[in-house]
């Protein structure tokens, strides 16, 4: 069970102050004297396409549960929304993806070319997020904001390395260790880790060097579960959802090989038809056949696989609840302060602990 | 003529200089805990294939030209250097090319996945030289750098999504100042001015607004000129350079598509075969035969073409000779100060003047 309410009004107030924040953005950009248009008009496209702005959401709330106001962490909230963006136009083209969001994606709207090059504009719209925070959290924030940053692209870049990697070079035998480093770096960095200690950095009041180390290493350590439990449950969704709710392509991963746990536990455990599997999963995604990905989602099921990963995903959410109730420096009780300009009356450590039933449960 | 010691030796120590710096923070970010060591040897291919190294020999030159050291603008230097190799890497990728340096591009060594990876973590290690100059030129500095780049980036991507445009909307009738304005964007602030600017920058001992303002503008202003003759030249190198030389592809620009100076004149002025140019243009790369190519380059031939951006790129250059002499702020005379641990005799004024005789002169 998860409150519903407190999620949606969270996500809702979020995408909208969100919104408002790059439109501005893009309006200053576009406003450069010789500044050329229809480039903001391809980056305009994946960000205001109804995403959940989840990474934004709990930066935002974690910025108040550690007693600091939604406006300090805004332009960090921003920032991980545009990397965020940036990321899925490139990992949609790497990925050979055709839908994104309910629509076509971006290469398949303007081909490749153009498409890379808006991912890496958008990129950049996320580095000047982080240097407005200049003159909103000062040169001190701002600096640790910029190296959380560059260490969350750079797990991302790794992860997706890994994860590339595996497919072009035809990797089989993986355990659920090695999809846990892969997804650490892929996944929860990005997702949960970096929008907690950035949400964490920006808003705490109080900055005492040793508190903040042992704090910000426990943040880490509750993004890692709560991130491997996500992204388990997003390729669970992804061989058993529906697409008007998921928004991607069905079994979309076994095109495209993913070594989801999923995949590697039926390899590992369907006996004599593995090798059968293993030859499907290195045609190239062209050559895959609906009856091959059909075969493979019957044996998961034969193999209980798919039930594997529900309880791999129930257990990783398990433990990132337990331990976000042992962080006691996030508070529940955060109170609308006089200087904010909106309220989210959930929005804190409340937010949180729905956040981690709802990556689990949500789209079931 | 230009002193080819000169550059040479510049270009020399500036490469050895440059590299030191990347391998090390390669080293770095390879050792922190649990990093994926895939992913930099593939981070490594590029900048360690032997580059003009153009960029941060420019920077390190107009910072000691300001009257500073050569270290004071390495790491900026260095992070122009990964900025520029990331772009290569995906500006190969969009524009199909096949071989970068003498050898096979990225993509095709790869495949396209990996390469855009692979260029957004080269993008990634540009923004890692760019924290690591708050070590050593203070905050106030590395910041002024950091927007320095962020403008830069823009104005790059903006470029090159207006020669993106062009091609793929099948755009004709261009006319200079067409071209000038995309390839400022493209070329010139991520080549010339950037690199200029941020010497400045980095290198300069007194800090006065207003002396800053209008300085940094003058070198806006040399580097445009410059830049629209580096670019010219690059794209004549391209219709009629050799191969081992050049290290693209030759006529390659044409195969793309490319709106260069000399296709934009070889259609307005080559009157009833101006409809076979545009058809031929059209075609998607992989279309277009051999006798299309040449057919194009005779008629371009025929039109006075190649004269006719041979003739601008010296316009242009002579203009930027020009206004580099009345610079008065950058110095000829730069004694090798006590703390600098290298030297390199004529890495100020002098080399810029050499430039800007270098790119339109070079392998002709």
């Amino acid at each position: 069970m998860y409150d519903e309410n407190i999620i949606n009004e969270a996500l809702d107030y979020t995408r909208h102050a969100v919104a408002v924040q790059i439109e501005e953005l893009i309006q200053k950009k576009r406003s450069v004297k010789g500044a050329y248009g229809p480039l903001y008009d391809l980056l305009s496209d994946y960000p205001f396409r109804k995403g959940k702005t989840l990474r934004p959401a709990i930066c935002i709330a974690t910025a108040r549960a550690a007693g600091g106001m939604a406006q300090q962490a805004m332009h960090s909230a921003a920032a991980l929304e545009m990397y965020h963006n940036a990321f899925l136009i490139h990992d949609d083209v790497e990925d050979g993806s055709e839908s994104r969001r309910g629509k076509n994606t971006l290469h398949e709207l303007v081909g490749i070319p153009r498409a890379v090059n808006t991912g890496d504009a958008t990129y950049l719209l996320a580095l000047s997020f982080l240097l407005e925070n200049l003159d909103t959290i000062g040169v001190s924030k701002a600096m640790h904001v910029m190296h959380e940053i560059e260490n969350m692209a750079r797990q991302s870049v790794e992860g997706q390395s890994m994860e590339l990697d595996w497919v072009a070079n035809h990797t089989f035998g993986l355990g659920d260790e090695d999809y846990y480093r892969m997804c650490t770096k892929k996944t929860c960095w990005y997702t949960f880790i970096a929008p907690l200690r950035i949400g964490y950095i920006t808003g705490t009041p109080v900055w005492k060097e040793e508190d903040m180390i042992e704090n910000l290493a426990r943040l880490t350590e509750f993004g890692m579960m709560l991130g491997i439990a996500f992204q388990i449950q997003d390729d669970l969704l992804n061989l058993v959802g529906k697409l008007e709710k998921y928004g991607k392509e069905i079994a979309g991963d076994i095109y495209e090989g993913k070594r989801t746990i999923m995949l590697n536990h039926v390899i590992a455990s369907s006996g004599q038809q593995s090798e059968a599997i293993r030859a499907i999963i290195r045609k190239p995604r062209s050559e895959k056949k609906k009856k091959d990905v059909n075969f493979i989602l019957r044996q998961m099921d034969a193999c209980g696989s798919i039930e594997y990963g529900r309880k791999l995903a129930e257990h990783f959410a398990a433990q990132a609840l337990q331990m976000l109730e042992g962080l006691d420096f996030l508070r529940e009780d955060t109170l609308i302060q006089p200087a904010e300009k909106w309220e989210c009356g959930h929005m804190d450590k409340r937010l949180l602990r729905e956040l981690v039933n709802y990556v689990v449960l949500r789209h079931l």
